[in-house]
């Protein structure tokens, strides 16, 4: 089970593209509100019982100086994939991404591309692959399937402009 | 009273410069360790009782991934006076700048510039002296102080390079 | 008595958000335009009498090569909280920012985020409440209204993401 | 099984650090030099063959622009922990951070911070643990022991600085 | 003959300028999709084969953690040159810059300005020219056109704003 | 005369590199301390007087939060050349370059590179000589000294690397 | 006499900022399109000339990597400013800057702000000013003028917000 | 034959490297000063009768703002390989990395990574080798000298890390 979380409504625009991407991963998930600044306490109680209450992996996404990755990482012994969100209090994502990243020894989060929720769910897929052979799997088969549409892109784009290679 | 705290010991060094401009300016204060990342309940605790056990403003220095004053501040009502620290693994302070600086709306942190962990005792005795005219005339005093410690400057300054404005 | 200030009128839609959440919380301000470039001796005699006048904490926000909040706190003995406004002229804020945090040792000013001027009237009331049991007790409860608006998004989210640590 | 790579052996004394902490957290691995730029078709194989081998997470550092982790998620199905080094060729770290962190929709990395191998080799623990209870329960240890060594300094602090909060 | 690759169809608006101007320059081409993260077996028997097919430079564009560019150069002996894109999933380019500027020693990518497909188009025309009389004097013939062409804007700027140079 | 002006001692070996060249170049000048935060009477005075007084050019040096330059600028009606520099408490010079340069428009100031004391005492002269042609042909002159220093290591160079240019 | 200098036509809408200025204050220039890239001879030519022809400032705007400031400073004995612009082709104005203001020991360019041509004109006003007291007293006029608007909107923003300080 | 340039003698540490792999590939070339700034008339003559005098290419180092190989590139119709210097007044490099690399429309420079001097040696050797075999398999040659001096460094490592995959 997949824990997603963000530090307010605002950031559910982005922070979906990783639900749909493990609905289509076909992995369970939860979603919900934890705002660090807002409801400190509630960051504090879910950090706390994730593990004990069968997450595996948490997902956690947040803007500006972007504390939820790394507290909850702080408090949880599960792998949290942090999501810098370029939101509109953000120094064009610069804030986002340094307060997610640089986390000090001993409390890594694992920070993905500027508001890439989509592959933060794909990053989960690929942790809990690393044990389980099924979902490995639907990587290698997600993974031949970005393959194709490129290859479906080649074959239109070959029409305007025909090359050599591809003959 | 002020309280002053920091996320590790390698960060003494800068902080302890709050100290002592407290120090001087006969304004009590206590200095402790909490780290945000290693000790969460403890900084959880601390930002929860402080207005209760007497202190008017903290000031918490941090580095990196700095999240230490937001989080406590957004766990006490007091103000919080921020001090990026450019550590070891920081990218040259940048991280822990917009770390504490990029708060979101509702929870302030009263940001200082890289290091400047005196500025922060001078801006907490300014807060503390914004209601309490005996540490506001200490404050004009302060001030003097340095204008006349320029001043000295200029006389020597002098000696080498004679000008006309201080004639 | 709060004193905000302004390098310009079209700092105002960014400025009076200090004004109004100042408003919200019941504590009394004054708000007028100075500017450091274009008013130098305004700015002088604003600074030097804020004091004198009743005024406890400045709030002064300036864009680009952002003097105004470093300027008043070189002359005023008064906490200053300085907003960075991202205006027209300003490369993304950085240059507002820079101007505004990096003060040398002896003159802090007390910087929030970018266009944060609510946040900097929320300082405000917290340094005041530093040392006044009423004005601390609203910001306890502003930040439990946070709280509660965040609460109520979780309510309406959970209707289409069912959760299971909010059950 | 984790597997650890690097573009050169001048990332050694980073990246050995991750060799370090996994080996002291009892997880097996395999150290060894792969560069995508030097030996293209050892990365390709590697990447190729690495979950048929039994490695389970790959960690892979490099300086610059630095294209081995990358390359190598987007040929495996595995979780893949980038670590950004500062090298002598890099930029501040900002070239290897940003070749690493923006990856595609897709393909992603699970970013550390800048020279973080030892949060890289935590990061991975805690990918083994998601599943896995023992591991999990280590981490758990493993978070104990850091509060525990923070608490350790914090006496040690208050002989100079003795506090009313730890009373 | 020149070969013009990009990481996807969405950067096909911008390198489609080197196509239109080495049509202009008479310099023949082909021109098509090769993912590096996507396909990257298709990349590495691109970049294989590319000289032994009659190539003779390659220009690659590519955005965000843009790993086309340095990767083909690994593997050709051929001149690459790198185009940076501003893609959607960019910082304002500077990932897209240092993934292909800061290759390390003994792989170089010629790198052009950000979104620049034209100036790539104009530099493989100049690499063919390098040592062939005929395209160098083309490129002779083009940049007296460049001077033609601000000749003919200076005329008309001059309606408005006569000059003393240019009398 | 030129008027060099610096926030503190400490800016003192950069800034008499404008002194060095202006007496190099026979113009005469006057160098004192001025600090915008420290002594902002004394700045306040020393700007509105400076052309009363005699002073042509202000050169203004000053690092971190760099207001001298833009706050002499915005009282005297003179030029001022701003000099930002990188001094301890400076973020790799970024800081002051934004603070002196960014200026709002109708106070403009002349910025150098960081550090560049000496372009700025050459830039003085430049100033003095647009109406002056003594001066201006010492520029002539100061520019024909430069090209034949260069002549001069041309030479020497020649003698590991002989060239065809230069036969 | 002011020469007002541009890379292209596109900056015209920038540039001629610095012309109306220099009407307003009734400063005779003349404006022109002068290429570094595109027309480097024509460049040398008007550089090398300008002091011959009357000229007594450069005024030159280039956006992108922009070379023509710096080139004609190598090549006149005058002051030049030069005017960065956030061209089509630039990062966020960050080329623009640092290939004006960067300039090595020997030649200085006067630069001001993004885009600020308006301010270029005033300071080429200034700098005539420096010897010429009717110029300088337009300055001194300007200021005051620049100060009566500021006075004028304080005025209007009194309506809305009364304060203590204006009674 | 290639040509090497730099703006100064100090630069010659760097750009000698790319004497040495040019001298190691068995490429001709010479090496001189040219200072775009300090001899702009020798700048002005090298361009325009390099490709007259038998040079293919240009490599052109400069640091800070820097214009060399821009306005090289604006004369010559030849490739010109820029390098970037991280010289003494340089910021990290970032601005003689922007001066050269983000050229306008037309005259494209082939910028490598900041102080690679090496690379833009094999760059110009690729550039030659794009239509002369017998060069071309010099870097073939050269690739795969650098893949086995990997492989020299991975049997080193095995040593102290045995490794499953290079069984």
């Amino acid at each position: 089970m997949v824990g997603i979380i963000m530090g307010s409504d605002s950031d559910l625009p982005i922070m979906k593209q990783a639900a749909e991407v493990l609905t289509e991963l076909n992995i369970p998930f939860e979603l919900t509100i934890v705002s660090a600044h807002r409801t400190p306490q509630r960051m504090f109680d879910y950090a706390k019982s994730a593990h004990e209450r069968g997450i595996n992996v948490i997902i956690a996404g947040a803007g500006g100086a972007a504390h939820l990755p790394g507290m909850v990482a702080s408090i949880t012994p599960l792998p949290v994939v942090g999501v810098p969100i370029k939101s509109s209090n953000s120094i064009d994502g610069w804030d986002s991404i340094l307060s997610i990243l640089q986390m000090p020894n001993g409390i890594p989060v694992a920070t993905v591309a500027v508001n890439a929720a989509k592959n933060a769910g794909i990053l989960a897929a690929r942790i809990l692959g690393a044990t389980n052979p099924t979902i490995q799997q639907r990587m290698v088969k997600y993974q031949e399937d970005l393959q194709k549409a490129v290859e479906a892109k080649i074959e239109i784009v070959k029409g305007d402009y025909p090359n050599g290679f591809d003959q």
